[in-house]
C-alpha cells in the first residue's frame, strides 16, 4: 500500500543533465503532425522508400530458421556477418577496413553519444562545422565540451580554419556528403587536406555519413576513412537507405578506439538487437541495396528538382539557397534582418513548417537562415508551400 | 587514395572512459562457448522459453498492416499503447501509474545508463547493495560516483544501514526480487521501511525488477513503486519474460524525472525501435504473458530444485548457499580462505564455469563467494557440473 505522509523529493539533476534541452526540431515536429500542415521541417525519410515486404520476409525467415539465436542476448560489437559485410563495403579506394573496426550501434545517434562519452572531458575542445548537425551538438553537449566552430563555404568546411583553431582539439566532427543542415558537399581536395591537417594536429576526425549513398549528380567522392583508416572515425546508418525504424547504424574506428567504444556500448545498453542485425543482413546480403538505393535516388532527386524549381519561381530576389548534389536538405539564407524563428511562427499560422537555422550553430547563430527538407511532401504541395513562404518573405523585404 | 606518411594518432580517452573495463562475465562467457563446458556462469534466459513463433507472427502482422509507421522514426518516450499497457499493469496495490511516467528503453541496461547520466555527478554518493548487480556498477561507474555499500542479510538490504549512511546520497540502487547475484528477496516490511528511509533522506530509490514475474514460491511482494510513486524509479524488462533479443525495457519515473530522462534518451539514441515496440505490444496485448510466464516459472523452478538438490548432495560441509524464491541465480559462500577467482580457472580446466563473486562488490569484495545460474544447463549436466565443483572444493578444505 501507498505510504502516507512521506516527504516529497525535489529532483536534483547532474550538471550534465542540466545541459539537456529538448530538440527544437522535435518540438516543431509535434505541431506538424496536423495533416493540413505542409511540413518541410522533418528530417525523416519518405516512407514510400521503406521495403516493408522485404523486411517482413526477412523477419519471417530469421525467426523461422534461427529464432533461438536471434532472440537471445548477442555480442556487444555486433552480428559478425553484418560487421564483415560493412567492412567489405567500405574497403574502397585502396583502403582495407577490418571487421574488428566495426561496432554496430542503435542508430548513428548512439554512435555520436558513445564517441562523445569516450573522447570528451568537460572543457575539451570539439571542432564543428558552421552550421552543424543539431543531433551531434546535442549528443556532445552532454559531455560539456567547448565547441569551436570552423568556417564553411560552398565547397564545405575550410581546412585552413581547422589548422588555425584546432590545436589540442579532442574531436573534429564533419558531415561531408550533403550535409545536414546545408546540403553542401566537402570537395575531394578539401577531404585530403582535412585528413592531413587533422593528422598533423593529432585530431580524431569524425566523418558522419548517413546520406552518402543518396548522390544525385556526379560520382560519390571517396571517404576520408579510405584516406586514413588509422585516424578517421566513420559513421554510417541504415536509416536513410533501408529504414530508420530498426535503429541500426555503425561506427568504424581504429582498433584501439573501437575496443574502448565497445566497452562504453556494453555499459550503455549491452548490445544492439541481434534479431534486427540478422534480418538486415538477410535483406541486404545478396545485393538488395544496389537495386533499392537507385530507386530512392530517382525519387528524391526528382523531389529536389521540384523544390529548386519552386524556389526559383516563388522566392524573391535577395534570398539564396544551396543546390545539393544529394541528400534531403536545402539551406536558405535571407537578408540579415529576417529572423527565421519569428518567421516560423507566422508560417505555421499559414500551415507551412520549416526548421529555423539558429539551433544548428554551436555559437553565433545566423538567425536569417532556415532548413528545408524536400523528401516527404508531395510535389503539388511543395509548390503550394514554397509559394506561401515566398509571399510571406516578400512581405518582409 | 590513402594519404602517405601522415602522423599516427595516440588515442586520448576521456577520464570517464578510463573507468571503463570489460565485464569479467563477458570474458568468462567467451570461454564458455565451447560445447564441452558446463556453464553456470551466464545470466542468459533459457532459449527454450522464447516464443519464436509468436514473435514471428507479430512481426508478420505489424509489417503487413502497419509497415510504414513501424519502419519510420518514432517518439522518444515510446509507442503510446505499450506505455499505457505497462502503466496499467503496474497500477496495483492502490497505486496509479500514468503512461507519461513510462519511458521505453533499449533494455534495462540503457535505463541504468540514463539514470546514472541524469542523477550522478563526479563524486556523488550512490548507495548499492552488498553485493550488487555488476551491470549497474558498470553503468554508474562511467559517471564517477562514490559508491557506498550497504549491508544485506537473508531478508535483503538493511534499511537501517541506509539510514546510517545515506545522507546526501543521489541514488539508492536496489534489486528487490531474486537479486542478481544473490537470489535474495527483500521482505515486505523492509520494502516499506526502505521507502520511508529514502523519503526521509530525499534519496531517489531505484527499484530494478527484471525477475519479479519469475516467482516460484509464495505470492509476489508489492513493488516499492506502488508504495511511493512520487519517489521511486522502477525498471522492468521484457528480456526475462519474453526475449532479450529485442532489447526492450522500461523506466517508470516520477514525471519531472521522466521528462529529463526522455531528453537524455533523445541525445543518446533518439528512440527505441518503434517496430519492436509495436510487435511486443501486439504479442502481449491480449494476455499472452499470463499464459506464457507460468510455463517459464514451472521450468525454471524445476531447474532450481535440481541445482539445490545437487548442491546438497555434492557440496561439502562448511559451504552455504541461498535458496531463492524465484529468478535464475544461487549465491554460494565458502570458508574465507577459498579464492573463487583462482577456483574459476581450475574449474574451467575441468570444463565447469561459474562467475566469481568479487566483481559484484562496489568495494571490499568477499573473494570466497560465487554465483551460479541454473536455467540454461540440462538437469543431467547440472548434477555432473556440481559434482565436479564439489570435489574440487572438497580438495581445498
Amino acid at each position: 500500500m501507498k505510504r502516507e505522509n512521506i516527504p516529497q523529493i525535489e529532483w536534483q539533476f547532474s550538471e550534465r543533465a542540466q545541459q539537456l534541452k529538448s530538440s527544437i526540431i522535435r518540438e516543431i515536429l509535434k505541431v506538424t503532425q496536423r495533416p493540413e500542415v505542409i511540413s518541410f521541417a522533418g528530417g525523416l525519410p519518405s516512407p514510400n522508400t521503406f521495403p516493408a515486404e522485404r523486411m517482413r520476409a526477412g523477419f519471417d525467415k530469421i525467426l523461422s530458421t534461427s529464432g533461438t539465436t536471434a532472440l537471445q542476448y548477442g555480442p556487444t560489437d555486433g552480428y559478425p556477418p553484418l560487421r564483415e559485410f560493412i567492412a567489405n563495403s567500405l574497403s574502397k579506394n585502396g583502403a582495407t577496413i577490418l571487421p574488428e573496426q566495426v561496432l554496430m550501434v542503435s542508430g548513428s545517434q548512439q554512435g555520436l553519444d558513445l564517441i562523445g562519452k569516450v573522447l570528451l572531458d568537460e572543457g575539451s575542445k570539439a571542432i564543428v562545422e558552421t552550421p552543424s548537425y543539431l543531433g551531434a551538438l546535442q549528443a556532445f553537449s552532454v559531455y560539456q565540451p567547448k565547441f569551436e566552430s570552423v568556417a564553411m563555404d560552398e565547397h564545405g568546411l575550410r581546412p585552413a580554419d581547422v589548422a588555425a583553431k584546432g590545436k589540442d582539439a579532442r574531436l573534429l566532427y564533419c558531415l561531408p556528403n550533403f550535409q545536414n543542415p546545408t546540403g553542401l558537399t566537402l570537395s575531394e581536395d578539401r577531404r585530403a587536406e582535412l585528413v592531413d591537417v587533422c593528422a598533423a594536429l593529432r585530431i580524431p576526425l569524425l566523418e558522419d555519413d548517413p546520406y552518402g549513398a543518396l548522390c544525385y549528380r556526379g560520382e560519390p567522392l571517396p571517404t576520408m576513412l579510405s584516406m586514413n583508416p588509422d585516424g578517421v572515425i566513420y559513421m554510417g546508418s541504415f536509416s536513410k537507405v533501408l529504414t530508420p525504424g530498426v535503429r541500426l547504424g555503425y561506427v568504424v574506428a581504429p582498433v584501439p578506439l573501437a575496443r574502448k567504444l565497445e566497452q562504453a556500448k556494453q555499459a550503455a545498453d549491452l548490445h544492439t538487437a541481434q534479431l534486427t542485425q540478422m534480418v538486415v543482413h538477410e535483406v541486404i546480403k545478396d545485393g538488395f541495396l544496389s537495386e533499392h538505393i537507385p530507386t530512392i535516388r530517382t525519387f528524391y532527386s526528382g523531389q529536389c528538382d521540384i523544390m529548386l524549381d519552386a524556389l526559383r519561381k516563388f522566392f524573391p530576389a535577395g534570398v539564396t539557397w544551396t543546390k545539393p548534389d544529394g541528400g534531403v536538405f536545402i539551406w536558405v539564407r535571407f537578408p540579415k534582418h529576417i529572423d527565421t524563428m519569428a518567421l516560423s511562427n507566422e508560417a505555421l499560422a499559414q500551415n507551412v513548417a520549416f526548421v529555423p537555422g539558429a539551433p544548428f550553430y554551436a555559437d553565433n547563430p545566423e538567425t536569417n537562415t532556415l532548413r528545408l527538407s524536400f523528401v516527404t511532401v508531395s510535389r503539388e504541395r511543395i509548390y503550394e508551400g514554397i509559394e506561401k513562404l515566398g509571399k510571406l518573405i516578400a512581405s518582409k523585404l
